[in-house]
């Protein structure tokens, strides 16, 4: 299988952009293999994702990159052209629910998602045998309610030091600080177990229960200051019945949720999601 | 297909329960065909529907309540024994929006569910012509801004006429009056467009739109005094994506719509919903 | 909201196929709306769909087709390009179930799809008075078992009459001769009451009961000579239980055939589905 | 949480037996926290299932199995009484493929499923550091073409030693001997990765990919000695899209198969599935 380059843009919406962009990759006898593009009408924004076969190109990537600067600043576009080849860094963070983080080691173990976890940070030690076994870092990092501060300076720290392309909170439980935020914007995913936006916040099946809703969910989203507002990348449902505890709830839940947080996951490996505002554009 | 008789009860929970009720009814030669127990953990309710051979009774119905209320008094039931060949009344209530309307028309008319429509009223007259083609009453009843007291004195006045054991909002558009909300106490069901608890009140494709989720829903609820808070019978959802807009979210929402509102229908139909503070005990 | 033009086309894969077509639109001012592009690595066949605002062309229709026809002969597409307000002529057949009909005939009157019901025909008469309420014209061709041959032969001559572009069989329930696929192909299309190719042929619902699967489904499909072998549109499902009589199942599977086959038929007459082979291209 | 004892039956339908059983139980003090019952029409076989507090009861197991052998005798029933306490033994037997094993070793794992994994047999040694890290046998025993009855009297002689309640076959991909289906009536569940009966024998991604659905599916079922046709337990779907090759269908189909295969193998292990002729009675 040839490597691919993945060209990912946005701009203002005109008429000529796609004529533009693949007229550029034609005259470097680019073959594109997939061409996603989509014009948002509320606010004239335009979104663009093309694969283009690396080996079809006379370019290297820098020289590709080059090459496709003066049209991307003429249509004032932001833009980026990744390498498929090169595996993102990522940090998974756990509390000791282990279902999410359990299913992220298997699909980086058994091949099935390409990425590199270069450490995995949890506020409990229960989960250190396990990820050990993986031959990955397992940060400790305790975080007591007295001391909340000191917790997040280490967290940051070690953060620092993996230089991740993208931080996972699987099922972490802890809200981060805003500075942490935004020190890695759009590159933080979050699974909340609850069809965002209802049952914000804390212990969502039990508000659910509470409600009598015949359906519990699961919300995969980029992580803003804003508690569980960010950017919807991925949702799905499972059916329950009045004679569902809320234990019963938490099981059926977790299938649903380490699915859909793998599923955002996955779109943001392949950058399939573009951001728009609050909204995401996924190009699955 | 014999007649059957529909025993619907709730009590404190007690061992025993089972026992003596289904004693009874075999003490009269009562052919159970479908037995429904749930018993809730945190209050300690206890709830049951069984259906019966009619032709399996020496009783008649009269004969049939006389002869089991000492044992419902003796547990402390709240029941009924319906007579599953009594059609109920239902007066249908809409605007302009004919999805739902024509939906529960079409399962009338087709005999796929049994229910005797008694009238329609909506604020529009719009669709007075397909509703009248079906030989059903149509009340046109203007809600005017300016004047919504008077507007609901005449809703209020038809529908002490019509004398309906079921009323249905299908997607009528407008909130009703708190003193009509309890006239018919678990007697009204309402389809709102998205999936409660999320988006509560007006407007909810657009709330759902500007906030990006992957998921659309539609839920049919008991109406309470309390908007969009009643008991919650049923839910569904549809997928989307970014590229729907509000009209097509609308579009795709109105078949979620007129098929939650119709499970919810026939289940009330059907006496397989029992109402358990703001939830539901739903038989299916 | 303007008018739009609908461009489909299907070439042999290429470098620079888009680039050209965009390039060709761009050169006219064309607006594009909606792009979709799919390139099959089996065959290296490659299909496209374009959504143009007609108001951004200084070209009339056929101007543009003969303005595009070099370009398209250059790549050897077949291809046709569509006026999207140009409303597609429809014959729906159907038998003595009315969901699939009602249906269709809700979304029209409603104007919530596009399209002229040129006619109805039936081998019964039973949908007559509701059908013609809608000022349609109702053909019923009884088919005899002993004499199918001068039924279809009367079938072939209202369609011909009714010259429509497409036919869709709304649970027809009866096999068309082969004579009569082949005059319309990829312009009938079938709802089929099972998950194709599960229980292929008549009575899938009892074949399914038989079978104690778990789920139910309905297939839209393109009608071939082959019985329910034809290309597949579109495919939904629905939960059934062991305690779901055929009868019950029946039922349940009429809201899933209604909305799949609206669907299939969206899609049709919006120029979304590219046939290759035996299977779809749907650019949903 | 006080343990249960599960009462699991099946005899003639007749009046009274609900009552009959249920007075039976109210005689011991039994406290009821389920019942679920269910009559066939076709056959006019009757099935329940009732999980009784163990300390609500004067009887041990024992006294309560022989105090119920007349009440069982009298009704023609077949039937058991089980422990939930007691851990049933389960042999997994799976191939290269890891997504199953993996899943039902988390479900382990974690305690979310109460079962002991005695052992793991596959035809190929990859997964044996994986599981011997869970401190399981594993049982490395390669099925040559060549010599299959070799191979599979080891197997038979390894299950004969690890005495298992329940064999599953987690996508293991060779065919089991007619004996050894045998010698398991009831006890062998198997995962295919498709919507049975579409689609039976081998790669039937391949088959789906060629036919061109919109669905893949997986099913859970008993295994026979007739291939793929053994009762069925449960079935779930995704959704695919004509973009999705045989490789993203396998890589979606394996979050179908891993799901449908646990619930099935919970369904059994709590004693829910009720098997009446080549169909399944599932209590959920």
């Amino acid at each position: 299988m040839s490597n691919t380059y993945r060209l990912i843009a946005t701009c203002p919406d005109n008429t000529g952009i796609i004529a533009a962009v693949t007229g550029f990759l034609a005259s470097q006898g680019g073959w594109v293999l997939a061409a996603n593009q989509y014009s948002d009408p509320g606010s004239d924004c335009f979104f663009m994702r093309y694969e283009i076969r690396a080996d079809s190109l006379d370019l290297s990537l820098p020289q590709l990159r080059e090459a496709f600067a003066p049209l991307a600043e003429q249509f004032g576009m932001h833009w980026a052209i990744h390498d498929a080849s090169v595996r993102k860094r990522v940090v998974l963070m756990a509390s000791k629910l282990a279902h999410c983080l359990s299913d992220l080691l298997y699909r980086w173990r058994s091949g099935e998602m390409d990425f590199d976890i270069v450490g995995v940070i949890s506020n409990h030690d229960d989960l250190r045998d396990y990820v050990e076994w993986h031959d990955i870092p397992y940060h400790y990092v305790p975080v007591p309610a007295s001391d909340k501060a000191a917790a997040f300076a280490r967290t940051t720290a070690v953060l620092a030091e993996a230089a991740p392309d993208l931080i996972v909170l699987a099922r972490y439980m802890q809200i981060l600080p805003p500075e942490l935020c935004s020190t890695y914007p759009n590159r933080i995913i979050n699974i909340h177990h609850s069809s965002l936006p209802a049952f914000v916040g804390a212990k969502p099946y039990h508000q659910a229960y509470e409600r009598g809703v015949k359906l519990i969910g699961a919300t995969c989203h980029y992580v803003t200051e804003d508690l569980d507002a960010g950017p919807i990348i991925e949702q799905d449902v499972a059916r329950i019945s009045h004679h569902n505890s809320v234990a019963e709830m938490v099981r059926l839940g977790k299938d649903v949720e380490r699915n859909v947080l793998a599923t955002g996951v996955r779109y943001h490996l392949e950058d399939r999601v573009l951001i728009h505002g609050n909204k995401t554009i996924v190009f699955a």
